[in-house]
């Protein structure tokens, strides 16, 4: 019996504009959060940022990361924050506590205060304090709008998703920044863009081959321990960087064959869109039937250890049924 | 802009088994999980074991409970386990840490060893094995389906449903007992006929008004701080007695309306469930508007307490929609 199941729609695009697969509903305005912090990283590099500040492959996976608040994530961005004159007093995305019990046992044990640097995203934001920081712009404010590291973060997802963002439904992300509403098919397209650079200025190019090198090379920066985006990323070295959402949304470039990948399970559930993506990349032969195994279908158990179930993709996500 | 939906069924039924209202399939079979604790205590008083062991209020909604392990909830199932000569050795439910940080967090700094009292089914499983000692039963795999307590929830729900449960799915819970798919129109029939229980044999009328009352008189334990369970239990006194279940399930006895309520979020997320429920009693007029607005339409606030969204029923799950 299927107990419960969750429904989603995702695309898999070329840097044409044409669409290489699809599922479900690609049109419809969906919200990317942490899943374009890859592309949110651009200026970081690109602005010449990270170089007069030496940053290194666990900097830039960092600033891509959704990560859990481990101390050496914590302790990172606080070097990182110092390195560049400043500290965790300028970061506006608020402290929360780890949200994996064994990571926050393990800060509850530590006997540290809570601060902004265990915030999810406190590395994503370290880099925009040090983009402005470089660019002589101010500090205060950077996650509001109208000021310049949001605009060019707007104009970064404009030009690669190739599309006028101006009248796209706003919101605000968990962190505080603006979350932009963009079809699926533009996000992917985003995707590709960053996968397949080709088109693009130099210096574009540049930072996002460093970007997606970094992410690679340091899988644990990008998320944490047992973490599906950290496995991922370390297995897939040249291959595939991913990155997840909150809501359901995972994005993901594929550098070798030169597409993007963006998708939404509509009710939000992390749960399905990892095994979503997993059904994605073995479609597109990026993951074996042993790595889709071995990555998704863990069985569910129950409190004391027995089998009770397992999670599956529907049969109209995986191979033939694309479309 | 709607970032995230979800997608559910409900029914709402009379004991002579006409829908009084429902939304979505009904039909399909459905695992109540712990959504069914309260018929499941129900041979915990019909035996006379619960006169036997004078289980006041809290030992009921123990029962029915799927606690948060807070401290006077461990406390209790404790006390009660030693009333009834035994221990938590006995408990076959397993132990797992209590999921709501902040009582993590107080679990940790008690210092207190993690035990399967703090499973959020203690009470449930202490009822069952009062049950087995009053009747002189093994208490020894109570948990397995062919032991007489399992046997016994078996009859008591298909008699409650009307239905033949002897083909119907079966899986295992998370705490170890079996738990079975039945069409929403026969749980909610079930909850019906513990709302207006008249026709059913007096032992077990007067069984299934201790309970109601007792879900309604000790609401904390029925689930703790800041739960839904709690917090409808506690207001609705003799008008409502609700509970939530693992993936997405809800169940309501409306006892001054004679009726019977049994939902499930398809793809198993409680944030919908609840709004779902309170949708039905508002439509039934067993919430007001201002019951409504208090209960399910409090803000989504992000890390740094600002208003990002919130969280609605649709317009299909609203008291004019109702087909």
């Amino acid at each position: 019996m299927i107990e419960s199941r969750h429904v989603g729609a995702g695309a898999v695009m070329k840097i044409d504009g044409t669409v290489a697969a699809s599922w479900g509903d690609i049109d419809s305005p969906v919200m990317a959060r942490s899943a374009i912090k890859p592309l949110q990283a651009i200026p970081l590099v690109e602005s010449g940022a990270a170089e007069r500040f030496s940053l290194s492959d666990m900097h830039l996976s960092l600033a891509c990361a959704s990560h859990n608040g481990e101390p050496r994530h914590v302790e990172a961005v606080r070097a990182w924050l110092s390195r560049v004159g400043l500290s965790e007093a300028d970061l506006e995305c608020g402290a929360h506590a780890p949200g994996r019990l064994p990571v926050y046992e393990a800060f509850l044990r530590s006997g540290a205060a809570l601060t902004a640097a265990f915030n999810n995203c406190s590395g994503k934001h370290t880099g925009f304090l040090t983009t402005a920081v470089h660019k002589g712009e101010p500090t205060h404010g950077y996650i509001r709008r109208d000021h310049p590291v949001q605009q060019r973060l707007l104009g970064v997802y404009e030009q690669l998703a190739q599309c006028d963002l101006s009248r796209a439904p706003m919101g605000t992300d968990g962190c505080g920044i603006p979350t932009i509403g963009v079809p699926l098919r533009h996000m992917a397209l985003a995707m590709a863009n960053m996968a397949n650079p080709a088109r693009l200025p130099e210096a574009r190019v540049t930072a996002i081959r460093r970007i997606r090198a970094a992410m690679n090379a340091e899988p644990f920066y990008m998320a944490g321990t047992g973490r599906f985006c950290t496995r991922i990323n370390g297995t897939l070295a040249g291959v595939a960087q991913i990155k997840t959402g909150a809501e359901g949304v995972y994005c993901a470039m594929l550098p070798t064959l030169g597409l993007g990948v963006a998708l939404k399970i509509w009710d939000g559930t992390a749960r399905a869109s990892e095994v979503a993506l997993a059904a994605i990349l073995r479609h597109l032969g990026v993951l074996s039937d042993a790595q889709f195994d071995a990555a998704v279908t863990p069985p569910v158990l129950n409190v004391v250890g027995l089998k009770v179930g397992d999670i599956r993709p529907a049969a109209s996500w995986l191979g033939a049924a694309s479309r």
